[in-house]
């Protein structure tokens, strides 16, 4: 019954057997090898972008904040929702990769709605230089309270951005959630809608630490590189990335992976119904937020149930408390059954 | 016969074995699991240092520029080698790290001096603010040009920057090949001459990607970890770093394999002696640079060795040409004997 | 009928006077001539502050973010008003000299409130290092928005600050009015409340270009003089910089500009009065924030005020506009009455 | 007798003169005022330049590094003279205004050599992402030890950087000294010759502290505003800049000035002839560099001459040591001639 994350699964066997197969002999390191080469042209093809600049690296949050600085001048900011994970949970990474950038929180709300994008970049560059220049519109997608944007959502947001002539940043660390969700290609979800840096995420879903940037406008691919170097996230022995990547790239691999947490997630909505439990996010990828009562909170983490709890688990017990259920593609349906029962009890 | 890197080889199936079995279940993620707290605690025993703070980055770079943004303000300057890794193969990453410090390159030799870092220390803060405040020494074993720095050398020079009050950075990517070599113990070659912030390498040494920073200085051990999770290094899946790490601490691998490297490298000076190649660093760990004929290094690269020129392999057939050899734990007897061959057969 | 900013009127005479005086024979360099010594001093008399360091600066932006940078770390936050300057008006400036530190936005109004201020403390550090560190509290006095902190909320925002053991910086680009507003002394408004670093302006209060920046704590003031080198604010000649200030610690020029500037806004004040404009800063120094309908305010700006206006002259004629007035120390009493005629005839 | 710098002079009546007569009345800020507007037309028609983008700052070190930002990503390397003034003189600026771009030292003389550049530029980028990216050319012209590069000597260095297509910077400090020496226009010694971004400085030659950035390549005109603004470095009271710098264009002060201070050290060469001192430098502006006996230098001293020492006065007599003597406009010829005697008195 873990569903504190999905960074604390194992990894399926395919990515251990590839990490096996890659290590063999000698290899070219920083990229220069087959299996990395192999690779990028993988990932061309699954985004039906042959020209497009991937490139590896070991962490989200190097993934967007790369991305970030190839899209953003130190003197403009970046617009993301308040609850975004570059603003949130990245200490401060986007700051300093961009060399001191600002973020403007785009309305109140965890999805950002094309209204409140309109109005915060209406809002900036009303003060010649003494306010930032407008910079990147940065989505993300599955949302960090759970919501997967529609597609029309995400083409309103582009529009917007388009409109003003600013880039698009993808923070797919749950790329693959999504794309499961909504019934869509890579491609659809990315470049055919605007979106200029492309987020691939591995970690979340499946692989120890590989995320693929994906870069449709070419003139940024040489400046990733050197960023990717100057950040000290360049892998010398490059293959250990590139074969977790291929793993995932084979048979669809992050597609099943994504459809079986995503399997696991609707499993228990449908077991949570009529439980007494709130679900707060409407539409769903991997996660669920969710309010119980305190008491009932309790009694399903003594059951053996791990997850985030925002706020304390001490207080009246009729005290509505907030929780988050994530769903990993290595959770047993029997883990979900029983975290439904325990609740059900509970409640 | 490939002698280009040791981040080129494969990695000891111990390593991949431990990474099988920390990939059961779950597990809390950012080092927050049961495995990577056993990793620190071995790391302290292995340095006889119960209080030093351990942490676990996944390149060589990170672990170099995050040390030293912990020791250098953004208006101080590093000292540091004209070869070293940190200036010139790390595309201004300390720079970036450190917020703009400046390094300074003391004398013109691989090896600094006593004499030539005092010199370059007392050359700082003489024009009061107009030039950098001083900074740490950085000091990599095995260096670059392959020498390693005997105890009493290193002494010397943890000596000098005591005299200034100066904290000591240890560039150890080649940590094990140098501790080997000298027979000393980790503690011997750190906290106990003087360094304050250690580099245990590991991916030159047999790992996918993994090196622990030893911090001797408990009072630097929390910036660290704010400046490693804002330089977008922290692992969420943090059991795999610690997994290579814990394979390498198991039965001495770490020195078991710096042991192999080393000794393919005497195997190497040993043949090469009176073949009519001049060997130019002169203490050895695992590398060899050398000068030998151009037109004998065309002979020996079409006979299949690979390694590193440097200069171009176009001239003339007699002007002597520099190469460097690296042996890596993974090489075989016979490819040092097979290029040794090559060596007098074509000089 | 100026009233659009008070960085737009003259100096007074005796700050050409002084800076004449000053022209005199060579000088040193960088801050090394004796009236730079003397103007030191007096700030420190005035301060009551013997052991305070002092440093000019020429800007009000270098002032604040100098002074940031000394006191937060670049993976920590600044606690600040959501209109503060720092936020609001110096493009990313804060961000850029911290190194890439964040902003947190305290409440929604223009004075942070002790309650708003904990619950922002509060809600950081609660993520480990996912979330920046907490860092220093700025407070705005005169605010943004015209309206001046009472002692007794200084006080309760200092207060927080000392619970969570945070350095406190005073944006006083408007200080003097403030000061001459509640009727104490520098002394009581800054360090003795817990101000650690306080901004004593001099642009906006009758000077061409300087800033005081006074450093109660001492431990800071060596890392200020480094950073404001490398921040290129540094003058060679400084003496025209220190003759300035000289100038308006004599006599307490300081002190009787401020007063001008404030008799004017009280005047204003005192005859809008039943003129059907709405004040909307409840306390004043030198500023009124006020509304009227958008076609009184056409017709007072054809009568010749320039005054900024939030929004767009164009419109309804019965909405409702906002603008601000600044009351400036050079300003004549006639101008403010012509305004107010020209208001009460508009309304 | 004031040798000791152009920092330390007293400014032209002209300039106090403009100071007043800017001093009347209200004026927009940040450089909206109409005499700011003057004043970049008056540098566009000085430098036959009518598209430059023209910016005021008030210091050197401003003026370099923001241009060097301006052409220098972060990942790359400024190519400069080992003692120019931007590596020795301004603490890490430029290091912190490009985001922490490195500076590449040219050869081991003050005037770089074109061959010495060219050789730097082709051992960078040699190393992939490794190593920095190539940037910009600076060039100090006069440079710090006081020699003139000739019109030939500048077009070979900017030949180089034309063949890399690396843009070129010109710190001139002392721009108006080097082009009375060369009887140049500044268009000559600027754009005509390859020159991308020239500051054209003031402070050390007769202003408060005024220097103009003027940028041929129109492109980097608005980067460099918001560089400016969030470097702390935009005035508010715009026009005191303005005003000084409309003197300094007014009757070719500039020009004027610059000639006078040649003509005092064309003077002390004149004097200094056989009087037993060895110059060292071999084209002059304003400036010498000589050696003389420690015993002569101490005897100088004490007959009140005032000026820079490299290395200590303490020491054997007939040691000799290098002395710096700056020649600033407002220097009297007697001041001059009692240096000489004071010299032939004690050599």
């Amino acid at each position: 019954m873990f569903f504190a994350s999905d960074n604390s699964g194992s990894v399926p066997q395919q990515v251990l057997e590839s990490l096996a197969r890659a290590n063999e002999g000698y290899a070219m390191g920083y990229g220069g090898d087959a299996l990395s080469q192999q690779v990028t042209d993988k990932i061309r093809t699954l985004f039906e972008a042959p020209e497009a600049a991937v490139h590896l690296v070991p962490t989200g949050t190097a993934a967007n904040v790369l991305s970030l600085a190839c899209l953003c001048p130190p003197y403009a900011t970046v617009f993301c929702s308040p609850v975004a994970h570059i603003h949130e949970d990245e200490c401060n990474a986007p700051e300093f990769f961009t060399g001191g950038a600002k973020l403007t929180l785009v309305g109140d709300a965890d999805r950002m709605s094309p209204e409140a994008l309109r109005a915060a970049i209406e809002n900036e560059e009303t003060r010649g230089v003494h306010g930032p220049k407008r910079g990147p519109v940065s989505i993300t997608q599955v949302t960090e309270r759970g919501n997967v944007y529609s597609m029309d959502e995400l083409r309103a947001l582009t529009a917007v951005a388009r409109d003003y002539g600013l880039p698009v940043h993808l923070d797919g660390a749950r790329f693959s959630n999504a794309a499961v969700k909504l019934g869509v290609t890579p491609a659809e979800m990315s470049w055919k809608i605007g979106v200029d840096i492309c987020v691939f995420g591995g970690t979340k879903n499946g692989l120890m630490g590989v995320e693929a940037v994906v870069i449709f406008d070419a003139d940024k691919a040489a400046e990733f590189e050197y960023r990717r170097k100057r950040g000290a996230l360049l892998f010398s022995k490059h293959r250990y990335l590139a074969a977790q990547m291929d793993a995932y790239l084979t048979d669809n691999l992050w597609h099943d992976l994504a459809s079986r947490a995503n399997a696991r997630c609707d499993q228990a909505l449908q077991g949570l119904k009529g439980a007494g439990v709130t679900v707060l996010n409407d539409t769903h990828a991997n996660m669920i937020f969710f309010e119980m009562p305190r008491a009932a909170h309790r009694a399903v983490q003594e059951a053996g149930a791990v997850y985030h709890l925002w706020g304390s688990p001490e207080g009246p017990d009729n005290e509505a408390v907030m929780g988050r259920l994530v769903f990993d593609w290595s959770l047993e349906p029997e883990a979900v059954s029983a975290f439904v029962a325990a609740v059900r009890a509970a409640v």
